[in-house]
């Protein structure tokens, strides 16, 4: 299938993914619309102005997420700008409303500062019920959203970050049991030290995973490094960072490889020097670090991918959407790491007997949003 | 009927007035909808990253109309804030799609000086396809829309000033010809020198009316005012400003009343002074500056209102849909005081035999899109 021919056939046919309609089904005569809008609207704004907190009793903003980007890491295709990006913020706004009945307005952002899309977030940020951040470039991604977290009272979720931290751990949960492992003492090796790399780190971190190394262009992410930003020294807390060394050095002895770094980065001479049995994340797109069967080939036992066409698709749509469905729906201002861990376990508990196929749900699952809406409270 | 209490309820059993749908209503299965996201719309991304002026082609903006409020000039409750602006800037959306079938989303701004304003909605533009600003107090209104017309690439219309000087400028067209007059030589007074007050000068300036007077608070707007903001002093371009005065002074030998001001504020007495068969709009909401028994007891020939259970409504719903359905349509990047002078009498041709009880089509009538539209190219 020509995903890129049918995706530019679509979306000219539709000339676009979304459109809004009425609540209200129901003819509006004259006195409807005199309540829907003046006069008798007054009366909801002042009833608002009294009670702020009741805007969601009155207002679409009780199932409204705004998937906000500056365009800045488009995908896999980088800084494209604003314009853009607004295909695949619509994109998103499609599976909300598809996956979890969510409505979903695409914004985005003619700015790129941190302080700048700060500023402009906050001030729109009463129009939505909950903000999820998307395509955001490392590290000011981290900023802005530890920023407005701290300073909103809704929620405001980074699904590069987390969705993809989620999803990885529910499928290292079920491929820890598939090998017989104990994830929390296995030793994982993390390619890649951006948006994706260091939600991962944290959420395996606070899972309990003891014996993890990250890796970036120049190496093992370690005490002596003298060349790592404030985001990459923070990271230092989560790994081990006391041996210095090459990517090659992390990855000896693994017993998981998480990649989400570039196409063919992980060769069978480099599994070969992993534990035995080991597992592989390859999450780069669209082409991941190792193919299937090359993989297969040089003895991985379970391998995940970002694909669609292969099992195990570490798909950021089986979180992102339970996770704001049970957010709206249970009145929870934060997303927290509890929030995120339960997540995680609830998806894995999905898959009842895991194989090396399967170790995470398929997207299509429908016990999915329940299942991780209700850990979300 | 108590549109207070109907509003509350509606508001309340539907939560929101608008909601999200798909345009593409058919099945989704998984080629479809890695066509609409990853990888597939990557394709979409890129180009428009090569042709950013496609961006309407492949995205909802072709349709898409943000209403945006800082909530500082609610209907007439004043300055309430975003959030209590909210239940009305959705209102406007349901508008929108009620009677043109765009899409819009009511953004509400949490900053409230120019700058901020501006900074706002210039940073979040690429993601609509036109701005409606609504409910934005006077003097700030006027250079928030200026400069956002000089800086934007898209139709940005402040909807309280234009959409009430344009029909307003229609139902004078219609109460001239009732009562036998020439519209552009009539003594027209303006009472209230605020957002629509302004507006309405100006369009009847660039319509050709040559004896207008505008009164505020204060008085006459005359040369010899040392107290005038900036926006005063440019509306004098527009007035005889060559006399000072009171308000009874600006009333006395008048054709034409038109009151943005507040209730009652039109006695019997000072309609006594006026030339005979006078006109009045008596516009404030929602009590106007004279009622409609007064006025015929006082010899008023023909009296227009705000009010949608009085005859003659000024309803800004009669030109916003069209205007904004033609901007959309025909691809106007910016709507002109030519557009608004062909809207305002598109308008009027819709009543062919005005009387005193028509000088305004209803808001009912579906001609009105269709027409209005086809004004804007």
């Amino acid at each position: 299938m020509d995903y890129n021919k049918l995706a530019l056939e679509l979306h000219k046919n539709y000339g676009g993914k979304i459109t809004t309609k009425l609540r209200d089904t129901d003819e509006l005569d004259r006195d409807k619309l005199s309540a829907y809008y003046s006069p008798g609207v007054g009366a909801v704004s002042r009833a608002i102005a009294e009670s702020p907190e009741d805007l969601p009793k009155y207002t679409w903003t009780n199932n409204l997420v705004a998937v906000i980007s500056d365009g800045s890491a488009i995908l896999g295709l980088g800084d494209l700008g604003p314009r853009a990006a607004m295909p695949v913020m619509e994109g998103k706004a499609l599976l909300f409303k598809h996956f979890a009945d969510i409505d979903s307005v695409p914004i985005v952002l003619d700015v790129h500062s941190a302080d700048e899309i700060v500023a402009t977030v906050k001030a729109m940020a009463p129009s939505f019920g909950a903000i999820n951040l998307e395509d955001i470039a490392a590290p000011k991604c981290f900023e802005v959203e530890e920023r407005l977290k701290a300073e909103l009272d809704i929620p405001v979720f980074h699904d590069d970050q987390h969705g993809t931290a989620i999803v990885t751990l529910a499928g290292l949960i079920n491929a820890a049991k598939v090998t017989n492992r104990d994830l929390r003492s296995a030793k994982i090796v993390i390619i890649g030290a951006g948006a994706a790399g260091t939600a991962i780190a944290k959420l395996l971190y606070k899972y309990g995973c003891t014996n993890m190394v990250a890796v970036d262009s120049k190496g093992i992410l370690s005490d002596d490094r003298t060349d790592l930003n404030t985001e990459k020294q923070m990271l230092l807390d989560y790994v081990d960072s006391s041996h210095s060394g090459s990517m090659d050095d992390a990855i000896a002895g693994a017993d998981i490889f998480i990649g989400v770094s570039k196409a063919g980065l992980l060769t069978p001479e480099l599994v070969a020097t992993m534990a035995p049995e080991p597992i592989v994340f390859g999450l780069a797109n669209p082409i991941p670090e190792i193919m299937p069967d090359v993989a297969t080939q040089a003895g991985v036992a379970v391998l995940a991918t970002g694909r669609s066409d292969l099992p195990n698709q570490v798909n950021n749509a089986l979180a992102f959407p339970g996770i704001f469905r049970g957010a709206l729906d249970n009145g929870v201002a934060k997303i927290t790491d509890d929030h995120k861990l339960a997540a995680a376990e609830a998806l894995a508990s999905l898959v009842e007997n895991p194989t090396p196929d399967e170790i995470i749900p398929s997207p299509f699952d429908e016990r999915i949003v329940p299942v991780v809406s209700s850990s979300i409270k």
